[in-house]
């Protein structure tokens, strides 16, 4: 044979893998069962339930939340407050949405303040808050300059009677902002001043991205009217598409009751999931809220979640709240596929690849576990020794 | 055989396949076709245009944004504004970002200002805004402590005139912050009063981080000098290096104008991509900008966006502010890979695993729709019948 | 045959791979060592490293962090400040989390300041700050409503004096906050006046959900009492499961020094890593903190990270703060796993196919390298011309 003719015959030769059929109907049986196990898997599981014939694009989401509401603590009365004497007039007034929402703004996340402590404080000289390393019996315990980590100011060096209603032990004197705090909720037992925030609304407006296929969407379907995104509030089971919340309506969904969570704040996941078939009309596309409480009630250390922000009003002079209330952080979780070639090429070919296991299984039971074995061996298998001759166990083999 | 030999004999026989070399050129080819299709999707999709070569590296990213500028409103006159009698002088001021932008600082994230509406409060009472639940004709319409969800305070129970120049109705007079905010832009007609801000800058500061090859880059190249940098502007075609932005650029670059997003607010995606190529020379991984308004400029419910905040002077005086503005949102997209021999060997494994669907179709036409394929599955196919005996239709097969 | 009987055998006969068998030990061995090879790579690295056996959760997470601390700076003598006639009484004070924490809360994130320059500003007329474009011999240089883009207020039109110790040139009037801030930190040197902020802790609550296994976890483990928790500072080696970080031993942990970044201020990743195995007891699913400072100190421009933000005492008044200092970004990184029998076989399945390289390989060697090459040829490969003659080189091949 020419080269040319050894070369195209090596390219254009087609060569195919010899088969031994073994007319066992039961080893046809469990290959065929392995193999619609595997084939169901791919099928049912990786093409049809996990959508394998779609490419799926990647995302990117905004969200925005405006809060609106406003609460009134007027009708509090003096036995309603721990310590009627100190500020109650500072909690009995309106609130409205931009004394409780702190920060104004937060990218996916907003914070609703539900209970206050309220101090308000000038750079003066006043005495430590009663704390193990703080209480003193003479100027010579308090040292000038010292500063406690976990106190409110500079010491002066000297020793003075505690603020404190229920304790006569001497505190260091200190240079700072005074008053310092007096830690306690406002009210009596464990209330939050501002329970009524329950009744504000949120409207969650949810932008998402699909770059792929060059789609937005929002969480605020096009076909509903004004009138109705006015005044709706979501209901899971009555308005799942309605993007107005109710506080106290997210809280329960959690589990939890706005009163539990009220008085010592806590931490909310709001998750926004969108999964999308865009093989269907859009319209399908609409997203689904899902709520916990992602903060553990019966926390050891830092239960629930305050911080404490300030109004400054001059240099020397603000006033202190210890803003107690719910931070809710907004997740968006999406998933929009698109009927593409490629992944269903790609995904039927791993499935060929993984049928390879069901001949493994069933080579294992013709060569080692089938009363035949030796027969079947001896068609499937044939030996050749190094120097062409044959051994003995092959002779019977060839016909 | 002894044990020893025949153990090692099945474990070091190599074990291949036989093959049938069928010299018909048809299969050949449709055989070495569907071949080339699937080594091209490997070797030029897979491997080459994904770099299935390279191992990639998750990432850490931090973006810090910098706003400068400053806009005047001085030279506004008394006929520009709605209410020229309002509060004109609070509008008619120098602005700079400490005014402008609302958080100071927000993670990824910045807000600009673009429209304002001012409103001086005290804690006293004044009427309620003009709404559908607040209209009466007599105090008994008005309940003294009810709050309305979307009002500004208490009742007080009374009636009293509506504060808006165009209404005559009675509203019910409330407890709160009065006077409650009269709901317009500060401008005539759709302007946006701080539209100047289109002229600021940003200058942004991406600190990328990719843990797997401890690598850690910025947008902003060694190479490029400090007069250059402090004086750029960012430009897609001569500046595309360039980390400051001019806000009023970005949000023509979203196919948007300024004035049509400043008058209402509006939320703008700032995308970073680093498509990052290790195997090359650092100073080529570099970031790319895209811009992309997220918020729907024809939403039917709260188009825009704006929220309040406050400047508190003491315990009863505020300055609210409803701020219209642009909410930008950073968000970062990477990809780094170098040579790694590990993912090149699985990619080309599970390639040559996807050339066995080119047997599978070949087989079917050679068995199935070939003109010899009876001769062709005499030779691919031997029939072993259980006890030995061949079937019928093999005899002519053996050899 | 039937037809019936047909379809029976198509279905139910199995069909196994005809196998050669060559006893030749050295492509055997040659056969086990690759598929050692990729058997070590898939029980070693897929199965067994990568935790192939198990079912991964996807997972949210929320962090908050509360930071704890007071300063003083009422040590500082006038000497240690640069302008010590300007405002040394403002940086002479006690400062809390409240002054210090700007905003009081973000989402996975937390800045605290370590150096600052205070303002005292009214809305006036003042000469603007000395700058390139801002300078002028006469009236004539300044434009009466000009705006410069880095200014800081509308021109008058007038030539002033520089406010500037050693500038004697003149520049514009403005109007606008006056006076423009002097940018030069208060302490002399590249001090920071707030270095100790070093010895505030901060209290990461981290709280994770893996929503496929319905488990929500935190960093506090149940098992820590009380009264540890309250006490214990992490320590990687002593304490590396307490919540509470000291600032300065976060930032030696990145590798610098408190006061090297503490002046011009920077941005820290602390990044959260939960590498969970729910098939061990849950006590053992704790998370590991890692700390970077991923900001670049030796930037040539923004060098550092500062922002702006003001107290605002009325309409025409305020405090600029320009406050330099260290932005903590919280990230999480998660893997939690628990046993699953899909992807197992999945694996297992992929990692079958992956063996046919073993054979890919030693074919070649057998067919084209091997000394005995042309035997085993024969016996491998069987030849079939179309219309049933068999080629020349075939014939000694078949027995």
């Amino acid at each position: 044979m020419s080269l040319s003719r050894k070369v195209c015959d090596a390219l254009f030769d087609y060569q195919t893998l010899k088969i031994v059929n073994i007319g066992d109907k039961k080893i046809g049986l469990l290959h065929r069962i392995i193999q619609l196990l595997i084939l169901g898997y791919i099928l049912g599981f990786v093409i049809i339930f996990k959508r394998g014939y779609q490419q799926f694009s990647t995302y990117n989401s905004v969200t925005t939340a405006k809060v609106k509401g406003v609460v009134s603590t007027l009708d509090y009365r003096d036995e309603d407050f721990v310590k009627s004497v100190a500020y109650p007039a500072a909690y009995r007034r309106i609130w409205d949405v931009s004394d409780l929402v702190v920060p104004p703004s937060e990218p996916d996340a907003f914070f609703v303040t539900t209970n206050l402590i309220i101090t308000e404080q000038v750079t003066a000289r006043c005495p430590e808050e009663l704390m193990k390393d703080s209480t003193c019996e003479s100027d010579s315990d308090c040292e000038d300059g010292r500063t406690l980590l976990l106190g409110h100011g500079s010491q002066t060096g000297s020793c003075v009677a505690a603020d404190h209603p229920t304790a006569h032990q001497g505190v260091c004197e200190i240079r700072g902002w005074c008053p310092v705090e007096y830690d306690e909720g406002p009210l009596k037992g464990n209330q939050a001043l501002l329970s009524g925030v329950q009744n504000f609304t949120v409207l969650l407006k949810n932008y998402i991205e699909f770059p792929t296929f060059r789609l937005k969407l929002r969480n605020i379907a096009d076909s509903q009217n004004r009138s109705y995104l006015q005044t709706c509030v979501y209901n899971p089971d009555t308005h799942p598409h309605c993007p107005k919340f109710r506080l106290g309506d997210i809280i329960n969904a959690t589990g939890h009751t706005f009163n539990s969570i009220a008085a010592k704040g806590g931490v909310v996941h709001i998750v926004i999931t969108w999964n999308c078939n865009f093989d269907r009309h859009i319209r399908y596309c609409v997203p689904r809220y899902d709520f916990s409480r992602i903060d553990d009630s019966r926390a050891q250390l830092g239960r629930g979640w305050n911080f404490r922000h300030s109004h400054y009003h001059n240099a020397t002079q603000r006033t202190l709240f210890k803003a107690y209330g719910i931070t809710f952080r907004v997740a968006v979780s999406a998933r929009g596929g698109k009927l593409n070639l490629l992944p269903l090429a790609i995904n039927i070919g791993s499935g060929l690849g993984l049928l390879a296991v069901a001949k493994v299984v069933c080579d294992f039971v013709v060569l080692y576990c089938h009363s035949n074995r030796e027969l079947y061996k001896q068609h499937k298998v044939r030996f050749v020794e190094k120097g062409g001759r044959k051994r003995r166990a092959t002779i019977s083999i060839t016909v």
